[in-house]
């Protein structure tokens, strides 16, 4: 019996429908178990900020902090129980004090004291997305340096360059490859840049003006009015402290940018690298055959046709680039939240943002995978690119006709020889010999230089070199 | 220790971010094991089918039949094992062939026959939306059945129009309720549509072509080749029947028509029920208390505030409403799928479309309680409806001035006397007799009774009865 | 000088970043010029509907209609008017009254006659929508015709079908035009259902109870009170009767979805067409060439390579099948409205409107020249098919295999010769003579017959005549 | 008639559709004629820095430049011409070079050297943005300015803090509109970190490779292959000189982080600004009113109820942020681009990067109005508060209650005197002095004291001064 089923409650979601991400580390990071148990370790970390302040007691601090672990709960008693109050921190609550109070009934008394729901359920989130970006930057970062070696090793390997699906002119795989870098490291650098400050922990109270924990800063310890703006400012930092967040600038029940940053910054991940994904099932059709996926035992296995390996990493890759801007757009959306707190924006963020989290993780996860695996086919490309034979490179002879006989009359010329060449099903090379048109406009054998496609890779090697900061 | 968790793995998803489908039927009926049963169904149902035709031994069948339960198999193990195909149907079919071959080695031969992933996912997916379907249409019903009763109760309650936010004109109660209704229906009815001949079962093969069916009909059959195009129509027939599906116009794997059309259904039903939700939450607002949600104990409680009760059901419906738009958004792109099977838009379509059954099915059963619930107050109503001290019945005042002194006079004289009003902080009705322009223009007492708020609900009650189908 | 630019006033849509739809007859149906022109009729129906009834004159009624002429205001002025109150009806009803008063200063005392905003815009989108939606369903009748042609013409030409973006198994150009037929068949379908009396004329003035409208009509009509059901019926019948628009079950100024439902068929089109292109793309790769664009002079150049016949229609398609899904989203939100008219809900389905019906109206046009012009390289398509050397059936040699080893020896058997073919480049046949395993496992000279991928397109020929509605 | 009707031609977009941008300064900055000048300009540009590497000749390059003016060329005659290249830049080079050639038919050589249409194109747009960022964020900074303000005086007004739509806690009104500020500056950091750096000019010739820059500055500069690194440098350099765009780490055709940074900058810009409307609405609500929008002469009227102002400005804001994030969605999906250049995701970038623009624009204009003319009631706020008699501060008297007589045992005593109060409709005040549980946990007067709202906005005041940078 799977262990994801129990007799009296099937299982919900053991990954089957999303195998992007079915047994990343970034699932479990992301799962319910690991929201509960953040929402816990933001329950503990506000005693001990408190407890460093004065105004919460050591031993209660000590005391929240030790049975503040998710296994303690039920979490799916308190999912239902959410229906009750449309959040889950209010039945955590109690179920934590509860838990509390069985270890320490002195110390269960400042379990969630002068908080909020939202405190606890947002300083949860930011630590989840925290855990879960370290995993998707690690392999962001793995994916960079194995296409940073695609790029170098490749950096010559002249290919077609395509646009609109057709040959266009040359390029080489190792500009290819530096631009699919470029992409991850575009990602990175924005999914750093919400981690490193951009992930503060929530710290408003029932509205916003932490007066609860104000008031409770007088009563529990005693703190005079005249001290509360330093109160404020400290408790702040201490919460910070605690929990490796960042410190916000305001309350942001009700100001969402971190929110609407992670959104984007995951839905520029995944769409990025389905940029990767698309280009990589483009090179391995059966017709192109350019590249090839890892394939271990067993990998691309098709139900029905035993001679198939799919591409199935860049299917998954693709899968989730797919479905994370959707989903982030619903996220960006509840920026426009009413109130000092909504009654429907902020709950619409949660399920959005752990799938946010968990596609672009899955996705990362995957195109590690596909990078430090990938078969390149320098033979195929070669191949590929002779099969217009010469076409491919009819810019470089306009360019060299332009200035020797105009480059209205250099184009027209060139299109009735592609055209002839077409028709004919003749190389270009023999066309171009024969045009009146360009008598004498090439010097002897110069035609059949132009026309090899490696001598046109145009900066592509240089761009490489720029790309990984090496010397050309 | 919850059910949810186990020992080695940790709780994935047991509803705690989405309360607004935790413990609902739907929440089962969409879970992982209820896609895997489903899968399993639909293999079962393709043997019995290919058994009705003698190309499958009855008694096969019957071993496959017996066999097809999710418990059997782990899920978990499933869902690890689709990464290496990018699909879950190929580990499904090796490890329910196991099963099958431990009960009946000689019928382990015919799991599966001729078959492929997509004709067993697709099929299954379909069975899923259709049990789901069939729960979501129950509690739309009882909604709907729910706001005829207070459309009815209250068909002439007045209260103020609110356009843009403020007082326009008074309307009634009814009316909004049976206007809820109305949409409750069109959702309704655009769901039966697709459940009712719109959910195909999913017969075609590596590529659409049956060819894998009809090779094994011929060779465990021995169907003529001029009997094919019979065995086609049968074989298909036969499988509809034995699963309760649709029979699909040609093979989908790659037209996915019941996708979008259960995106877009279902869109419409979160979406629409987010208007109740948005108009319940703001007849809620403590400043206005013209409605209130239900209120079981612990309904609404807020971890901070002992006093507050809140609109917690009309947020989750919000919630869903935020959400389902731009995962069906999702799901209608993969409408623009590329060859015989998209390697990517096929497998984005399985969360979105779970996700999507199941938000809208929460925001169904939410919806019921919240209708058969609401209570409403007309005593509310009425004082609000005098809040502007007759301004919000101006209209009938130009509508009764235009023949009498002109209709640019008559707009013109009234916005004068409502900007006095406001500036004053009087009742329109001093204003009006006060006004030189209006000198002679009303009857005796005429102002009175115009400025009634209850006097002017135009056809509201009317269209209350259009709408429940009553004589007025 | 631009007939698009003036001395003042640049031009701020030409048409110039939205080539699929410039210039096409959908463009100027669904301009802002249009939408006044529709806004005007909806005024002049509701007066000649209100005469109807004998409570606006007849007269009056005609002057009304005669000065509804779009050229006779200043588009511009009205658009920026329209920033004082949200909508540009209250100045068009201004304007408008200017009109008809210079023509006719009695009639003027009747424009908008106890109407509201919303009902004339509505009205009038309402209009352009089905004005809009002839002209698209006229093209995809058009496309599916020239599909028809293309998949009865290709009924038998055998092509690889992809799946994953490799060679599955064999599969015919027919079915795959049928396919695309079926899709446009289903988008046809939804768009006329909602033209088909899913577009009503909108008639509830100022908070959806028409009291103004019942108003005027005991004012200048004289009914009585007991015959205003009676009223209601007649003059939604005869608004209706005079737009040719549907008679709506509520007014439904805030139940939008006859908006949703435009959404989801015009986002249904876009992304169906989306499909086509998709494969038209992949057909008219370099590599693969199995199918071109219609190439009239000019057609499809590129500015910087002479050789270059870009896939420009189904480009065109593609970049609307990738922006109307999302565009539908944010109208199927847009149900999400709050009170008897939102603010801001209701006004940002304009301009989203019309992008969904221009673009799909666009790509539906774009398609017609696609279908139309294909030009289909069956040559092409069978030396692919012949790429793989056989292993494009192996799924039939499986099916032969299974009865005579067992499944799982022939597929594992099967797998081997496939990594062995690949490894020495070798065609299966000689590879299958060899494998010890399957000694004696073929007739002589079977395996040859069954490695024709031309033998092994299953039902395809049969699918396309049961989609043609077609005697097989 | 209008200047945006011609005889010919009727208008297809003069803002009728979308008022929240008829009108403004991005408007113009973002239409058709705009971005044809843009495009203009980067050919210039492109000329000028390729005479200051020496491979173009000066004289050229000035003539180019000249040359480049919008209203030479006709706008809607380029847009119909893109039909038949799926971009306008091939017929504007035609068209362009012809109105070089009829200034200096040697210059005409010189047109597009080298170059491409998508560089043209997407440098063009980098442009528009540029142009369009510096008007918005100007907006924004005003907006900031008067929020600024708003949260100084009014960083004492206690008002009530509304959760879930009901009274929570007081706050105060700076509190609030500190708040917004803060979005707005979030915003305003997001669009200037795009703005500077982030906009890149595009320089890849045909395929991202530069071949054809590299191929005429040898044959026109005579640039030796060994200096071609360096000349690529330069040419990079110099363009972006000449256009004031930033230098692109790689050519980004196919790379297009800056469309989706745009995107996510603009979403959030109109999303964050539909906060502020969102709360502007409810503050306007007629039973609310301690907001209203600025009333100049004809703001916010009705056309059908003479005593309405409507808050048009919030409304205007709130249609923009309904759209741009589904928008964006839109652009951010195509970073999943295939090939070297997309045959679709790149066109379907065009419109709705303008969309995106002049939304997020119209309504950061839109938003100036607003914050600068908010009118604001201290009074209708204070009278709010006191609504529910006592129980928005419920939560204090548990704060205190706590220590005196146990947490969960305060909680409870204050729910049932919450429903006490409720019930009996008195303040809370008198219930608290009956409840037995209570009896002798208050000091004498302390209970008035502590039931006071406005002695319970917490740290509101503080947090104003933390965001404002002042001491407090």
């Amino acid at each position: 019996m799977s262990e994801f089923t129990t007799k009296d409650e099937p299982a919900l979601d053991a990954g089957l429908l999303s195998p992007v991400r079915a047994g990343t580390p970034v699932e479990a990071a992301t799962g319910d178990a690991a929201w509960l148990q953040a929402m816990l370790d933001a329950e503990a970390a506000l005693a001990r900020a408190q407890a460093r302040l004065g105004t919460l007691p050591g031993p209660a601090a000590a005391a929240i902090t030790a049975a503040a672990r998710a296994e303690r709960l039920d979490v799916r008693r308190l999912a239902l129980a959410a229906r009750e109050t449309a959040n889950p921190v209010v039945g955590l609550v109690q179920a934590f004090t509860a838990q509390v109070a069985a270890d320490d009934p002195a110390a269960a008394e400042y379990v969630h004291r002068g908080s909020t729901s939202q405190d606890i359920l947002d300083t949860g989130a930011m630590l989840v997305a925290a855990r879960a970006l370290d995993l998707v930057l690690a392999d962001l970062d793995r994916t960079a340096a194995a296409l940073a070696g695609l790029a170098r090793e490749h950096r010559d390997t002249a290919m077609a360059g395509r646009t609109l699906t057709l040959h266009a002119v040359p390029t080489t795989f190792g500009l290819k490859a530096a631009g699919w870098r470029q992409l991850v490291l575009d990602s990175a650098e924005r999914l750093r840049r919400v981690r490193d400050g951009g992930l503060p922990v929530s710290l408003g109270g029932a509205a916003g003006t932490l007066a609860g924990y104000l008031e409770y800063a007088r009563i529990d310890g005693g703190i005079a009015d005249a001290d509360l703006g330093d109160y404020l400012d400290r408790l702040t930092a201490a919460y910070a402290d605690e929990t490796g967040l960042a410190r916000p600038r305001l309350p942001w029940h009700a100001l969402r940018t971190p929110i609407a940053d992670l959104a984007a910054a995951l839905a520029h991940t995944a769409a990025a690298l389905g940029k990767l994904a698309a280009d990589v099932q483009v090179l391995a059709r059966t017709e192109i055959g350019e590249a090839a996926e890892p394939g271990p035992a067993g990998r691309g296995a098709s139900s029905a046709m035993p001679h198939k390996r799919n591409p199935v990493l860049a299917t998954l890759i693709r899968s989730a680039a797919l479905q994370v801007p959707v989903l982030a757009a619903g996220l960006t959306q509840c920026l426009s939240t009413e109130d000092e707190r909504s009654g429907g924006a902020w709950h619409a963020e949660w399920l959005l943002l752990r799938e946010c989290l968990r596609l672009a993780g899955g996705a990362a996860h995957t195109a590690v995978e596909l990078a430090e695996g990938l078969t390149v086919r320098p033979e195929r490309m070669r191949a590929n690119l002779d099969l217009t034979d010469g076409q491919v490179v009819t810019e470089r002879l306009a360019a060299v006709l332009a200035p020797r006989i105009g480059k209205a009359q250099a184009r027209q010329a060139l299109s009735r020889a592609s055209a002839l060449a077409a028709e004919q099903g003749r190389p270009l090379l023999g066309i171009l010999a024969e045009l009146p048109e360009l008598a004498g406009a090439f010097a002897d054998g110069e035609p059949a230089a132009l026309l090899d496609p490696a001598g046109y890779t145009g900066a592509a090697g240089l761009l490489v070199d720029r790309a990984l900061g090496e010397p050309s």
